[in-house]
């Protein structure tokens, strides 16, 4: 049985936990709270299983996963069915790449450590920090909101009508997005592929709120 | 005929030009200065390439490929061999989580467009940048020694003997991490992979100074 060390608010742990459901893998959860005594995720414990102290952490017997594409892609290739990535190559990559838009450049920028980082290190204030979210939400919103309007597989889902790593990666950073009250009005392609997704069985059984 | 649009500085850039090296594959260099005429890379010839405005692109015929990562597997899937990826499932798994650590969780944060941010519009000093660079840096590069210290599979490359895709986004990293001054000390596996790695002729050739 596979172990998911996850948060329930962490986009990357729901993206995984997104994939696990998609693919209809059973798993246990075990939960690593990311803001009580100091932040769980860096306690001694969690840092033997992901030296850099950031969930989601796959177990499976002796191994260890971290990241959550790394993870994603590895669950994909052990369980093809469904595919979380088109079958021709060009697609491949234009998945991987709207996949990696959400978690490289715009994710890593807003996440809790940097959230922390500028404010309680640097005294930026609240104002600030929900400006610095928005530029980033913004600029790769934009850019995704772009591609999809513009590449002809953009169907109910980003590719197609079917999930693929792109959606699971659009899902947690809109969800994210609302969270922080940015306007999302400019993006109707991703407002409905998240509209959509969200009300997939898969998708809303691995959402913060279930 | 591949062109790839480039900046020599840019590490996401050095990470396609090592992988096409590697592969063996021909292509055309179109340069795009990230600081010239306001950043070229923001001038609207270059937005419809990539509406992101950042390097590197990938352009085969009429699809344009963005991020690199995605590219990289692109070139994976096309010319197997040799491959920059592990044969075995958790191998893989290995070899992406630590080609993301750098490309999500360390490159975003320190970046021309996050510097210009925090420098250009928040006001932050030379100084407060570097001590910024470093946090990342010294936060991924820990957690990178760790893995490598401890998994049976580091060799010369971080897997085995022969580059793999962390190769391709270490190499980048740890250079720009030179740039910067960084105090690299603490990562002896680190600076051992980067010097073994920058000796061999396809790292050489897709060096920012080649």
């Amino acid at each position: 049985m596979l172990t998911l060390y996850t948060y329930f608010r962490s986009s990357a742990a729901y993206r995984v936990r997104i994939a696990l459901n998609l693919k209809g893998i059973e798993y246990h959860s075990q939960f690593v709270h990311l803001l009580r005594h100091g932040g769980e995720q860096r306690q001694p414990a969690y840092l033997k299983l992901n030296p850099q102290g950031l969930v989601p952490a796959l177990v499976e017997g002796e191994t260890v996963m971290t990241q959550s594409l790394a993870i994603i892609e590895y669950l994909d290739e052990l369980y093809p069915h469904p595919p979380v990535l088109p079958a021709d190559l060009k697609g491949r990559a234009y998945v991987r790449s709207l996949a990696q838009l959400v978690a490289c450049d715009i994710h890593p920028l807003n996440n809790l450590r940097v959230r922390q980082y500028l404010i309680d290190q640097w005294g930026h204030s609240e104002a600030q920090w929900q400006e610095w979210y928005q530029q980033w939400i913004q600029e790769g919103f934009s850019a995704l909101e772009t591609h999809l309007a513009t590449h002809p597989a953009t169907g109910l889902c980003c590719y197609g009508h079917s999930p693929t790593m792109a959606d699971i990666c659009l899902v947690p950073q809109v969800y994210n997005a609302r969270r922080f009250d940015c306007d999302l009005s400019p993006y109707p392609r991703l407002n409905d592929i998240y509209r959509h997704c969200t009300a997939l069985e898969h998708f809303r059984q691995a959402s913060p709120e279930y």
